[in-house]
């Protein structure tokens, strides 16, 4: 096994070795431009260190690992697009630095490219790759679109909205780690609780997300603190607030999520007493703990080694340890 | 064998059992739509009589059949945004009659259930046909880059031209038929005849709609007779009408090539008498008759019955001779 740093160094050395300069440049500049932003890499982390556990050498990993993160990074174009955001990274997001045609058809491409990494295996495995990639790639659109729609409906469930982050963030963790065991060939059955591991570890990240959005500490959090609570999204947090509100901090929030100022700082405050105050931030602290749980339940069942299994369990804390 | 407009039916049929009221229907709906405005289905239906030309029962070919039409019609949601075009087929186009957030998206599901329906096939066809699929995937997107490209040089050349509507249109149309000939499991070689086939086919085809779109039956033609000249679109008879202009000509081709009049009766008779004048539209006419025949002269090197090839040749000759 190996550690997380050698990891992303396999997947950026991999990568480079990818990068070759090809024409259309209009088509592939934008691709290698987001592709080289970096990011952690978690979900091909995954693959390479499912592969291992499971007992495949992680170099057979790469070009799924590789397509796993070409997908997850045309998502990020596509929905900087649909998001309008100036920036990705902290750099300016492809639809910004060249345009709209530009974001709109490399996104596309890398859509394509991912699947021709799964080329490289042989047609059994690719079939089984292609199929749960796939699967998942549309599950991901799908969640986006419930995302997009939650923006104007004030109906939004708990049941709704969890399903929305599963879609949108859950369900890629799980294929990611999915790939990994499909490629070491172990068992069925380790194939559908690795998949299940990483789908409630998905949900406690997301949700943990959330949590940090509003909670995080602005020296480490990667984004911006508040962001949510400026953008008015109804997150977790938001959803459960509001639930268990009385009347007068029912009507405050909702005044608090109609209105965009021009400095955020009182509005941010306003609304983090309101999440303590009705108890949402500490039932969502639960929900992290409990989707991290049910994650390492699942992991007990696994049939791999204990050591194996503290390294998938040891992972998952480091994730969610995280302050930042 | 069966006629054209029984292979219509096949799959109109077939897409009607394949469209299920899906959620989110703000994802499902507007893909629903753009395949349901119809248009030729030229590709899917050379699936399904290649198929058939090489021995194997049409249905075995419909999903193949479908992905490809799914495919196309992913591209055309995609195009039209970046074409900022209002109609398709006569009606709304997505971007227009939903908003560009639901074509970008709608579009990337299309992409991707396309995929899915070469899960119907066992490993190796499947292997297959998803490789050829996303060879020609990504060259779609190389041609439409080229295209966008394109408005922005005045030095393309007639070899780049022929790259540019080779990967954007003859690609499909190749892949297509090679789709059918990989289902019947016909021999390699026959697979890549039948592709070159459809390569030249679909560059005469493309051709001819680049003449047809100045010199054909506005009562006939389904597109604005003249489009191309009214948006300034460098096509092979522009191409070639510049190669062979005098300075006159020449002089008076760009200015026409830089105007967007209110009224375009003047422009467009104009650039055509260029498109006469300088010889511009015989050659474009010899052209096609080259592709189309080379074509034919591929068809001739297939191991099949001469019988099977004269309804190639037939549909090959129907396409071409099209007035519209």
């Amino acid at each position: 096994m190996h550690s997380i740093y050698q990891y992303q160094e396999f997947i950026s050395t991999y990568l480079e070795e990818q990068t070759i300069i090809k024409e259309p440049k209009n088509l592939y500049e934008p691709i290698d431009y987001i592709l080289a932003l970096g990011g952690k890499r978690i979900r091909p982390i995954l693959t390479l260190m499912t592969a291992e556990i499971f007992g495949t050498d992680y170099k057979k990993a790469l070009p799924a690992a590789l397509a796993v993160e070409v997908f997850h990074n045309f998502s990020l174009v596509h929905d900087d697009i649909m998001d309008d955001a100036p920036l990705r990274r902290g750099k300016e997001t492809v639809h910004e630095k060249w345009n709209l045609n530009t974001g709109i058809l490399s996104g596309d491409a890398m859509l394509i490219l991912a699947y021709q990494y799964f080329e490289k295996y042989e047609p059994k495995v690719f079939r089984d790759l292609a199929k749960l990639f796939s699967k998942t790639a549309i599950e991901v659109c799908e969640g986006q679109q419930w995302d997009v729609d939650f923006e104007n409906r004030e109906d939004v469930t708990i049941p709704e909205y969890l399903k929305m982050i599963q879609y949108k963030t859950a369900v890629l963790v799980a294929a990611a780690m999915k790939m990994g065991a499909i490629i070491a060939e172990t068992s069925e059955e380790n194939c559908n609780l690795i998949y299940d591991f990483g789908l409630n570890l998905g949900l406690a990240f997301q949700l943990q997300d959330d949590y940090l959005d509003a909670f995080g500490d602005p020296e480490t959090f990667g984004k911006q603190v508040g962001g949510d609570i400026i953008e008015n999204k109804k997150t977790y947090l938001y959803l459960k607030a509001q639930e268990f509100a009385n009347a007068d901090q029912a009507e405050e929030l909702k005044h608090l999520f109609s209105i965009h100022p021009e400095d955020n700082t009182e509005k941010i405050n306003s609304v983090k007493e309101i999440f303590n105050a009705t108890g949402a931030s500490e039932v969502t602290k639960q929900a992290i703990q409990e989707f991290t749980l049910k994650a390492f339940e699942t992991l007990q069942k696994i049939n791999i080694d204990n050591e194996k299994k503290d390294i998938l369990k040891s992972f998952g804390e480091n994730l969610m340890g995280r302050k930042v």
